[in-house]
């Protein structure tokens, strides 16, 4: 797509009408600006799928005019994809040191460091990139060092809010800046991109101090030791359970990979501070009375082989959760993950285990990132938009989010519903949504992306419900007769050795199918294959009302 | 196991660290007494799997003394597994009329209907079994007609309360008998046995009467046509549904097939009053006024196949959503359907719709038929018993009914936490628990119960993730030369058409495999195929980082 002349354009290739994979376009007439390259994890319908990314086509087609990849915080959904992006396009990346320190660990994990370029930028950066300069702005959410961003460009300036939340008193010194953002409002904003995550929610987000109280009282009462799991990359959480651990006197231990490399990044980096030798080595928790001692820990979300989930069941290596230990839940499941939560938290108990559990309204042990109804509409307040677009939710968010820029003040017909791919054209100020560019999932099924489709898929679907059933024999050429066989391999079907007289009868059905085609003078073995399919499938169905996958393989001597 | 002489036995064969599958047991030397018969449905690691029952060994093997099972309720997880139980077990089935009608719904489903003799009670029976008598209790649930069941033993009573809440102002008149509680409790409670499912939940639950009221608003405010999804078998809910469309002058149509037969046993056997004429064909929906009709379907759990799922995306024959229509999901998604649920809500968006949604506590439009702990803790306290097993949960939930318990009274050391098949005996008034008959989840998979176990599910799980690949060759008996093949087929691994050369290089890999053992003179079968699938899942472990079940077929002619 070459931009018309003095055309602005926005569009999205992942995050609307979802909430992962999160990647915005921003481009002006040949300049390409992509925001954000998230990662999305598969739900239970796609079989075997390790992660989804964007389709990066259009980025693919047009990598000429790309000028940088702006990353606006470390999320996962924010980050995920960028290893895939590397493979295909060359682009500088653009993030602050905190943000740069998660993509560079993904990078080594997949040996892609040194061959890009990472531009460090903070807040106050300005880029110039032709016509169009770029600016930033702090915002606060659960993870450190997140910023907005300003496209300014000859047309008009866009902004794109990251992902936010107002917190007047935030942990780790993650102000959001509120007089930056007034100045740029003051300054005029031709169209606001904003984020949608929590537009059903009433009121202003909790603050993340509330937290940090209810961690000093619950370390103050807890007896043995206390667990606390958390997102590695909340590193302002983690600031709060230090600043708990050091008043109550106890040594800290990170369980987990990802706590571990998260962490030393953070404080490496000095986002995370803490008192020369509070940290411990996991083996070395037992050597510390019960009461002194904290360990932070992966798992939260119920991570089968993360460490609550091990801890839970008493397998893991160095550490065990004693009766009267404390276990503290300090995130919420995110959508689909609460059955595999709940099953943690019940072993927890089992192991005699003092577990604070539940929503964060409930325990106040957690406080969401995404600002509420009244956040979404102070940011709006701040940037009082011509043009606005949500972003970053499902449809019905997005649907809240227009209520409310419609409520402050947004004019009915500006505000912009879209989905992705579908490109928003600004040009002479008037905002058109009439084109579109492809968009979709992309499959990372092990080091493949994109090979993994909608057949592959439905076989999967169809093995993983009734198994299968391959069926073998041997034809000579000349007669048609059979000479070895039909023979029977079935896997996920039914168990073999209680079904011998099933698999016998599928044998004599494939025989006599055999013989009817031969008395037809039938040669296609195309037909051969489907009568076989059909007989069987037949018999099987009336037999076990299951459907397995039948593969009939015949073989000329 | 013959009961000692004079002892009193309770277990469980589903129910507890669960909810779903409820089954217990109660025993007075030779006299079995079996309380529900549920079904659970499978999570998503239980590939293909269909439903889960009991295991019912320890019945089986004592059939001749199952007296009786006692039906408390209608829900599938208190009647889903009696169609498996009756075709092994001839036993007479105790119930209500409404929950009666509702088995008799399954069992003509399963054509099991005539053979079975079903007894209908209400909560003035009393039956006779020998030493034993068994009376009840009225109880209020999220379905009519429910019991608690007393039971009389020489040793004792042991009173099991089925599933409650207290509810002073419920619908449909479905008053809990209270002053017979108090009574039962005044005459002395041996052992309660008590539901859990929200032990964890403070204070009361609140009354249905608050889900008419603000159902009856929603109908004042509506402008077009107006959906209600909830359970069909939730007829006191279904009850103020009818009130509301009668004072807003609404019909009332009934979409999807549990609903409407649902609604006929109620409607038959005088559980739902409404008046003649206000029922209409969902194919008469479009000839009213759109401020003239309301609608009860099925589906507020996200079923797929379901009447609102159908609807949210357009494909419903008879009836449409259109913008300005207002559907009200009065049902609180069950763990594990959340992801299901938020679909079809944001597809019911994207027609237009003006969607009440989320939990009852925030809409007004659901409230629990399970006792908070203020509920359970009145239960407690007019039983008052000397003994106390918290049933109808997970552990957690066990876990605080205990605790519950000791508030109100019930000695420390007198709560008795146990599994499913973990048995409580009672002798001269002292409990023990020290032994345990067998117990555990059986899978039903089309019609056939018990058949697949842990190997077809390893081999559905293999298949699910990476998909399959069959090697085939012939080899002469003779020279053991390759006659024909090796040919490849592959299903849910790669796209074949992308994959050729990946396929062609594993042709040559098992040539080489076969050529290399013919050098060694290596001549067993079973060598040869083992070598085949690591040399092949090596090589196609390396290109794609993906681990398909391999399948190497041999034909020797």
């Amino acid at each position: 797509m070459a931009n018309n002349e003095n055309t602005l354009s926005f569009f999205a290739l992942g995050g609307l009408n979802e909430v992962g994979k999160n990647m915005y376009v921003v481009q002006y007439e040949d300049d390409i600006f992509v925001i954000d390259c998230g990662g999305k994890f598969p739900d239970e319908s796609l079989l075997g799928i390790d992660l989804i990314i964007p389709d990066m086509t259009y980025l693919e087609e047009n990598r000429n005019k790309i000028r940088a990849l702006i990353v606006t915080h470390g999320h996962e959904d924010h980050i995920g994809g960028i290893p895939y992006f590397l493979k295909k396009l060359n682009v500088p990346i653009y993030a602050t040191r905190f943000t740069l320190g998660l993509i560079e660990l993904k990078l080594d994990e997949h040996r892609l460091r040194g061959d890009t370029k990472l531009v460090t930028i903070d807040s106050e950066s300005k880029l110039e990139f032709g016509e169009t300069s770029v600016s930033f702005f702090k915002v606060s959410h659960s993870i450190p060092d997140c910023l907005g961003i300003v496209f300014h460009t000859p047309e008009g300036n866009v902004v794109h809010t990251g992902d936010f939340k107002f917190d007047l008193t935030p942990a780790n010194n993650q102000y959001s800046d509120i007089h930056k953002m007034a100045e740029i409002g003051r300054n005029g904003v031709l169209a606001l991109i904003s984020e949608s995550t929590n537009a059903e929610r009433k009121g202003l987000t909790p603050s993340e101090q509330m937290v940090g109280n209810h961690m000093d009282e619950a370390f103050l009462k807890a007896e043995g030791k206390i667990f606390v799991s958390t997102f590695a990359s909340n590193i302002n959480r983690v600031q709060q359970v230090v600043e708990s651990a050091i008043k109550t006197n106890r040594k800290l231990a990170l369980l987990g990979r990802s706590m571990v490399n998260v962490v030393s990044v953070a404080i490496e980096r000095g986002y995370l501070t803490l008192p020369e030798g509070m940290l411990i080595e996991p083996h070395d928790v037992d050597n510390f009375a019960a009461n002194k001692v904290a360990i932070l820990c992966t798992g939260s979300q119920g991570e089968p082989m993360a460490a609550l989930a091990r801890l839970s069941t008493g397998n893991y290596r160095d550490v065990t959760v004693y009766p009267g230990d404390t276990v503290i839940l300090a995130a919420s499941p995110i959508p689909g993950n609460e059955k595999a939560v709940s099953r943690i938290i019940d072993n927890l108990f089992q192991q005699g285990a003092k577990v604070i559990y539940g929503s964060g309204s409930t325990t106040g042990m957690h406080v969401s990132g995404h600002g509420y109804q009244e956040d979404l509409k102070l940011m709006l307040t701040l940037m009082q938009p011509t043009y606005f677009v949500p972003i970053h939710g499902e449809y019905r968010m997005l649907h809240h989010h227009r209520l409310l820029a419609e409520s402050v003040g947004v004019e009915k017909g500006n505000t912009f519903i879209m989905r992705n791919g579908d490109v928003l054209d600004i040009r002479n100020s008037v905002a058109r949504q009439t084109r579109n560019i492809p968009a979709g999932d992309t499959y990372v099924d092990g080091i493949s992306v994109g090979d993994v489709g909608a057949i592959v898929l439905r076989d999967r679907k169809q093995l993983s419900e009734d198994g299968m059933l391959v069926i073998v024999l041997t034809l000579s050429k000349s007669e048609r007769k059979i000479i070895s066989g039909p023979d029977t391999i079935t896997r996920g079907f039914v168990y073999v050795r209680d079904s011998e007289d099933l698999l016998k009868e599928v044998n004599n059905l494939v025989k006599k199918t055999i013989h009817d085609l031969n008395e037809e003078n039938v040669r296609q073995w195309s037909v051969m294959k489907q009568n076989i399919k059909k007989s069987v499938g037949q018999y099987l169905f009336q037999q076990t009302k299951r459907k397995p996958m039948i593969l009939p393989i015949i073989i000329e001597i």
